[in-house]
């Protein structure tokens, strides 16, 4: 048994409760009903000459909304149940970083992205609960990385800074260089997955080895973690179009979307078969590669990529990212130690960056002829100050943005990283990670097969 | 073994098809469709001025139906899957007693409340599937602390009661005390709970303990019912404003819904870490106590309670519905004789009888620069003979409707306890409850695990 | 060990690469943005005078849709998962099979429905996605005929000839006869299953009786299943509705595969308790015939069916759907050698025949007072050189519509099996059907259960 202290039951009891009064505070101080939620929104109608309720903001994002939470609580989770003794921590402190980091990202958005300078308050509608679950997103993808290798403390730690690094780079990439990322290939994807890997780096565990036996699923464990493929696969295309302008924004990025996936399932299958001698598949490439279409959608989604460019980016990233399961990560480990868990490296740190690069690409390709002269200021939000810039220095704006989100996962990761190193939160020993019975109560493992019982 | 008959041969074909052919009739004698699903609706709309089909009830409420519908299915269903031995009975019965109590809550709520006088027809439409889906809840709630210990004709008497009594209730306090209550914190979760909890009473197994290796979880089992929790967790925003007033009504309850789950979620892991003396975390709280906030919050949602006080009533019931599982049930055991399997005392009475306060105190604190003079007629639908009630006697008639919630629950959980205390229903002996192989057939627990194999 | 070779490491690979970059040449050539996807949509909605963008299809549709991708994806999916040795094949190759198969469908439907004469090209929107994951459905049910026995490769060519099959019968049953199948009772179901078991009944095994010991379920993958069943029967009402008229079509079609499903609850517990000594209730019949109300409802669900008729529908088909599998299964692998691993007769081909002749009479039965003079038209269709069609005649064109979707099936089937025993596609041996290990890399099936481990 391992001579490290993981005993969180002052740590985390603690920095759950400090961190949700902090949460009530700062609610009761800065968050307000937006005029859709609120019940002068009967008077606000009247006001703005609204006829019908069915206008209200509600009605054109709450099913995508809804879509996106299954991804974040039931697809991330779920995925991240394949280890044999490590579902209740994949599934378990998912919902726990999820549920503290949507407070947060509420908090942190609002101030960067949503602050009335009037009243000094935040105004929140549906849209604000999307990009909340957004920004839990990124330090989801984190998890990924250390997932069974950390304490819940640390989680709660890694997503404090997750969200407050993420609000800062979304600050800077859609509002300051005005790119435009509906599903954050940038902002989430490739950010959430260098973060990641940038702490896990840094808390490299040379004898990991000692918990190999772990590092592994069994037969229902990876089928419950289809679960989690299939509402992150199935749910995509109202990820990448949850936020996209009402009308055809949500309607074209929800088709590009689609088409993507559907191409990447069929280049993971190829390429996994290949892999090996008698051309079985295996089921880490399946539960993984066959998202990476949908991840790199994520800028592109809302342009006019038109479907068969949609098929194409799906076709390559699931080549690429099942090419990362097989030679990437192995080498990652090897040569740079770096140790990540479900592989996020390939399904989002990648498929992120290229997403990034695809979308600056089809952003300085935009025609008016393709998007009509309104369609272009419409989907690239072509006014104010920005009324004159051209599609070619918006491609040039897309690529910096995806720079910079790179650029803060890795710093940032490394930072969190070390503060993470710090002897005081209740980590795991090198020989039991990846083992639920470090945190959880498990009663049983599973009954003996005797006849009978 | 035991010498208890657990025979349903004759009776659980005899109810279900009696049943059902009642309802075919009095479906052919009462329910027709409401105008806006009937194929007059293209003559409604030019009568109504109505210009688009966007303005059908349908496009307003059928995402929110869908996702109770999710709730009830999977998220009761799979919650139930938690015992070891007994996962076919929660999902399977929870799914059968939902698919007849439906029909019957079409029928039990349409005479209540929306019988035509003038035709003697029931019409119904989108509203009302939702519900009836609401109604299946409070009995699929008993279900709960009954889970193990009933045969499925049992449950279907349950289930018959359990729509009867919750039709006259909610008649009594939506209609009668003319209260607020879209997410049945009072009418549903209050009333099942105390009736299951006074049926279970009723049942009382002095030699359960008989059974005692069943009673508990394995590993894959827990994982399971998280698949509960979660489609739960995440819809409860959908439940508690599937029938809320159009526009800010449903985008408020939405809101506050999902801050209040996200904080129990912070103070049931910090609880639940407490409780153990390593900080471990316990799989029955974290399914559970969770979901206390949406409970508590099915009646204030759709108020102005601001989005920080949806986070303290998060944080309150998280609290105290994990100590319930910590504390209450095992008193409630040893002292009052109440054996309540899934806990429901603690995720659904007790939470759903402070909800039904909460709504009272926050009833009775309206004012009119909060919600705007219209906006406090819409949300207390302050109209016809009510126009003259203030929000003082508000408060008091909301926490008048939660007193007799209970008191419905309690007498009527008691007296069908004492119908099903007649030894015809086939009920499990006390050393084979949680099994089920008195109802199933299991072909293989498991197979034994020799190599090959 | 089989002396077959099951190495797919060549063919499936380039069954995939080569009809992925197919389906992208033809995309780039045929597919493109409709005017609701398109960034033209700004302009459209002008010319046509449209006020807002809540009128764009993608919100009428989007929440059907994702309904029923859930039901393609997960509910078929994990529906096939109930074989002990057989998860990861059941829901991954539907997995696989869906990808590809929604592309191609989106071509074939798209070049005999909507290919546009002046330009040659097909304008997709939702509408579209939803029809595309409709085409596969029928594919996906052969699949259920043929679980475990047949090679990735086998499947992916029963795709390709199965969606091009669906789009020619479609045709000449939707546009040529002019029939109504908004749920595909006829084009769906009936095609498919009769698709499914015609392949089987060619590929016949005489010696699949050495797999038995694999052919059978656990307890845990029954559970698998029942998400799957689960998810078909909630979302079955989005799938009825998803393309019918907006408005009271949809709403209608969802409100009576509501009620049909629900009843066939009921009777599918009755007959499956009644089958057995001890009334006990059997999985299989739960997974499957309960959903048999859905399969018979896709015809008549937009029609004025009323209630009570939706619940005699599912009364009706529940009781038949269980029957089949208690009698008519074991009569057709005995006597007309057909092996039907799901009993897709059952629950898809025979309920989705009668659901066609349901059809057929309620369409011959419809009167001017019942559905208004224009209720008739839009139902119908009775436009254009359709107009003078009376019901009568209506009602025997959809007579002929099932005749010619179970023609097509039939028919279909059989030229497809004989392609498919052509030794060249890698299928398993008569002893090794059933069994994940031959097409996927299983690491440990199942951990030994010594304490400490």
């Amino acid at each position: 048994m391992a001579d490290t202290n993981t005993n969180v039951r002052v740590s985390l009891p603690a920095v759950c409760f400090v961190w949700q009064i902090a949460m009530i505070i700062l609610f009761g101080v800065f968050i307000r009903y937006d005029e859709e939620s609120d019940a002068h929104w009967v008077e606000f109608k009247r006001e703005h000459n609204i006829t019908s309720d069915i206008e209200n903001d509600f009605y054109f994002r709450y099913p995508s909304f809804q879509d996106v939470h299954v991804m974040i609580f039931v697809g991330f989770g779920f995925l991240m149940t394949f280890l044999k003794r490590y579902s209740f921590g994949g599934v378990g402190f998912n919902f726990l970083i999820a549920a503290f980091g949507l407070q947060w990202a509420l908090l942190m958005q609002g101030w960067f992205h949503s602050l009335d300078p009037a009243t000094g308050k935040i105004y929140i509608g549906v849209e604000s609960l999307i990009n909340a679950d957004f920004c839990c997103a990124g330090s989801l993808i984190a998890y990924g990385a250390l997932l069974g290798k950390v304490s819940p403390v640390q989680l709660m730690v890694v997503t404090l800074f997750g969200v407050t690094l993420f609000a800062v780079e979304e600050y800077i990439i859609l509002t300051l260089l005005h790119c435009r990322d509906a599903g954050g290939s940038m902002v989430i994807h490739a950010f959430g997955g260098y973060y990641g890997l940038a702490i896990s780096w840094v808390l490299y565990r040379p004898n990991l080895h000692q918990s190999k036996r772990l590092n592994g699923s069994v037969y229902h464990s990876d089928v419950f973690a289809m679960i989690g493929t299939l509402f992150l696969w199935m749910f995509w295309p109202s990820f990448n179009s949850a936020i996209t302008d009402h009308g055809d924004g949500q309607h074209r990025a929800a088709i590009n979307t689609y088409l993507a996936l559907a191409s990447s399932v069929l280049t993971t299958v190829a390429i996994s078969s290949m892999s090996q001698k008698t051309g079985k598949l295996d089921m880490v490439h399946i539960q993984n590669a066959t998202l990476a279409g949908g991840v790199a959608m994520g800028t592109a989604a809302e342009f006019m990529i038109t479907p068969y460019g949609s098929l194409i980016v799906g076709f390559c990233t699931g080549i690429i990212s099942t090419f990362g399961y097989l030679y990437i990560t192995p080498f990652l480990e090897k040569y740079l130690k770096l140790q990540d868990t479900c592989g996020v490296h390939n399904l989002h740190a990648l498929p992120g960056m290229l997403g990034g690069f695809i979308g600056a690409i089809v952003a300085a390709a935009a025609t008016e002829s393709v998007y009509s002269a309104e369609g272009l200021i419409n989907v690239f939000d072509f006014e104010g100050s920005f009324a004159n810039r051209g599609v070619g220095t918006q491609g040039g704006f897309q690529a910096a943005g995806t720079c910079v989100a790179i650029a803060f996962g890795l710093v940032g990761g490394a930072i969190v990283g070390l503060i993470l190193r710090i002897p005081i939160w209740g980590d795991p020993a090198d020989d039991n990670c990846y083992d639920d019975e470090v945190y959880w109560e498990v009663r049983v493992f599973r009954e003996c097969c005797f006849p009978g019982i």
